[in-house]
């Protein structure tokens, strides 16, 4: 159950409503400035508040997820950067190589990027790779490339963090800290960002359920950091001819469920660049907050990824079309 | 390899041509007045047919799919029905309840879908229902009602068949046989109604990989009937929060390897009424030819399915946000 | 809920207490010689029979699926031929090619089936195929040598029926009717052998739960048939090592639940010939009442499935160590 | 490609070899005394050192993963703990809680094993849990018991390290790392238990394939830790009547493709108490080199995931089958 304390309650008033909890065998799991999370006899506690409704309005949450439920911040979160952000009023476009490679590179899809008017640019400088002896990123040469970019095109920029003892270093240069699918259920890395407030683009696991996903969202939130934005990257089925199969239903789910902004990523999603462009347009119609779109100046040399980038000009037949079908949900590209 | 004979060729010189395959070590897979199908060495053959160029244009179909093959009919199958029908230059809406339950629901419904210039209505009448004590639908009954209903609205009638022994007497009212997830690989079926060569809507199975979905088309179209049309309606994953994951991916997929017309069934492809539309909208925003949706006069009351079944009024709200979303990709509601 | 009636129970006495139950708000799903199958408010009428402890006793089964459940044969099921058969307490292996494919084949496996002291051949003469331009089985000419093999070496033979059309036909030659996975829920066929009363091996479909399978042996039971022996088989998952993944944990969970018969099939199972042997132990160590083994004199002429059919060298080596692993479990071959 | 070096070559003839390669177009992926691993043009390279048989053995190993590919060491790997160990000649079974709740109770588990002759305890102190509400383990101060109790019992001990971070103070006491299942790709970890050296027991993860799961594995050995074992404890699926589904296809090809230990969990592999022992047998039967299985003293009262966890009663029950099962495999417990 969540209290949510009316505003004008003094510290010692809310003192005290803490201490009346363990009368009422409630147990405190998490605590803000304005709300508490409780477990304990729901019933004895609302009937109790019942007769204090000036300390403020409770809610039971039964799922599992209670931060990252709807129900704990029934107007949605707004993740801002400045006079733009992710919510669910709006519609963004994070674009950019799977992998940073050379400044010559990064420049230039930046620059792209850029002219188009995206905001927020992706690029992967550690690369968590299935084989020990594919192409694992530049790692700190990256991040130096990542930060000159940030300052020359005025760029938010989103990177992958593999393990928590990299989190200060990056977190220096970036704006959002990604965690990648495989890497939903690492609980350290859950807790070091949780902790850290920095916001996070939260990729869902190739065999997490809608629930296992929010609990993974639940984690960071519990340690501090609401700042969460959520994404379809695909799930592991039986079938082959895609590389994943994008699971879209999830998305309308966790619309419903949760608070936290939902993107789609259509490039993992299918891993085939000819459909990178309509499932970006399920994703958009079906009321994603946004996508995330690997794209590359020259994809068939890239070091990782080639197959599912989008060229330039396949980007741009994507801007226009998406901006079309956003209309149906009433949002806009921001 | 598929042969597409020339036009102009004389029944005399097919013949002739067909008695060379076997010099050419080719095994005839099938044949139509303008086509072969053949298997053997397909080098020996082509370069003979080279010298031949008067016979036709030969290509080789590497995948198992033959004659539902996109190389097979490049420019896309229609399935007419006077001046209207399935194609990939068309987009069409199949509404319906999943049961007919009695007279007065079936005309409620069959008034609505005609007045909001739908021309397919769907209505099962033979009920495949997991259980044995549930509702195993009107039968024969349900079927006279439908010839009823198809004469009063002059709408086409598509209903599900779950055995060749009734096929006959189902042929005689509807346009368009349905064959459902659990019969996709029911061989002696799709034997059947590919010697009928009614128009058929052969849904995917849950558990079908595109190619073995493909392959049951296959089936259809070696027996005579290339008037399939496909469907996907959501798979089996081990994501519990929707009754089924739709895979648009395979939607894409499905458009580029086969020339036969791609539905998709938000209904059974969510299982919940409220993600209907917005599955709907996705389906038509990544290239479907059209929708299948369940609606009820009384979703709260019906025998089957209710819980995805739409209102009037949802149903309503779908139909202007799909004629939006379609353009995106230059359809319109036929 | 069921009511075991008792025994001696006069048919005036039965009536009444059938005409009973509408009083007390109950209606009867099924009903046999010795049972009543009822939904209704089961407190309300348990409250009333323990009046009337004369009638008998009854049980609550939450499970969709009664008939098949456990408790309503709670001493596990026996299907016997003569003084052997399907039970807990035996061990059956059924052996024989994937398909019947010509008099010198069949029975040459008869022979060796013969001498190994098995009892169940098996032999496919109507083959589903996933592509129509693979051998479809011999039908007819294929029926017949099952019958001469069956003549000649006094086996029990179990062939696949794909659609009702041809049960009559086939239910004059063989002992048992296997029902294939991608039919497990053709429920047309489902009602016909449940009419047919003929003993049946229902195969687990590729994407079925438990639950789902559960219900279509529910199907046959529903309609007069409790001969059924169920099959895993392999399930469709992601992993692409092996052609299904063999799901023992269903075996043990099926015994548990359901009174029927459980048999292995680790040639589907597994799909690789030198994976059958490790897999049939692992079944027969889990629990399960026998093994389904496809074995051919030449496994790599075979026409079907050759990869996954043992040798007869292969069969022995089996056989030998079954015999040891059956022990853990006090069972031993019939 | 893999060579292997002659043992009388000296540094500097092997130091000439390797000067050679680049003259080869062959590229080292990885170097240690007696082995090259390489990539380029296999056939080149081939053919030149069948001219130079003095420098070595070469194989071609077409597998993405090389280090801990079958044909590396196609004698099997041995992890010797004195004078008993892992190997594909032998069978040891790991027994203990989920996690270590109180001294009384790893005290009470750690005496019952030891006094049955089981040589390995497992003991859970930082816990992956899906839920930050739940019990996250004893931390440091359960490692600190588990070093007491491996001082009282001479027992090895193996517990989960989740980061880096506590790799080193977990080593100093524990003999076994294991790495979970939700850490399986958490590539930062593998590779600093690679560099470690520790033996590593690897869960494969819930959906990753048996390619996917053994690259993880060459992740380990490429950072140069070849005392990796493996362990399947059940895949995520669309199956929910059991908690994974225990996929044992995968133990018989990990056993043919790597020359790694295979161990079976049928704890997490079923989740339901009752099916712990069969599941046990079945993976005893088909040929891994072990099993983890859970056991509380108190299962009903354990802090987590008592509902799988055996009981002192069950895990004798099960010691005594298992021994019988294995002489098939002409194993024994060591």
């Amino acid at each position: 159950m969540i209290v949510e304390l009316n505003k004008n309650l003094s510290p010692a008033e809310t003192n005290e409503f803490c201490r009346k909890l363990s009368e009422y065998k409630c147990n405190l799991l998490w605590k803000s400035d304005k709300r508490l999370l409780l477990e304990g006899d729901f019933d004895l506690l609302t009937r109790n508040l019942k007769n204090f409704p000036e300390f403020g309005r409770t809610e039971v949450i039964s799922e599992k997820y209670k931060l990252v439920n709807r129900k704990f911040n029934p107007g949605g979160t707004e993740i801002k950067f400045g006079d733009f952000g992710f919510s669910e009023d709006s519609f963004n476009i994070i674009a950019g190589p799977c992998a940073v490679e050379s400044r010559e590179q990064i420049f230039k899809i930046a620059e792209f990027v850029k002219s188009r008017g995206i905001k927020f640019l992706r690029g992967g400088v550690f690369k968590p790779r299935t084989s020990p002896y594919a192409f694992q990123g530049l790692k700190e040469e990256g991040l130096k490339l990542l930060a000159e970019v940030k300052e020359k095109f005025d760029l938010k920029i989103i990177t992958e963090v593999m393990d928590a003892s990299r989190l200060e270093a990056v977190s220096e240069v970036v704006d959002i800290i990604q965690i990648g699918s495989r890497n939903m259920q690492n609980f350290s890395l859950l807790e070091a960002v949780g902790k850290k407030g920095i916001p996070v683009l939260l990729k869902r696991g190739m065999a997490a359920t809608v629930e296992d996903y929010l609990m993974s969202a639940e984690h960071i939130a519990y340690h501090g950091n609401q700042n969460i934005i959520l994404c379809e990257r695909g799930i592991k089925t039986f079938e082959t001819s895609s590389r994943n199969t994008l699971d879209l239903n999830s998305v309308t789910i966790m619309k419903e469920k949760s608070h936290l902004p939902v993107l789609v990523d259509p490039s993992h999603g299918t891993g085939i660049r000819d459909k990178v462009i309509p499932m970006a347009l399920a994703g958009s119609a079906c009321g994603a907050d946004g996508l995330i779109i690997e794209i590359h100046n020259e994809p068939e040399k890239a070091l990782s990824d080639g197959q599912q980038s989008l060229t330039f000009e396949m980007f741009d037949a994507l801007l226009s079309k998406v901006k079309q079908v956003i209309c149906v949900n009433n949002k806009s590209l921001s």
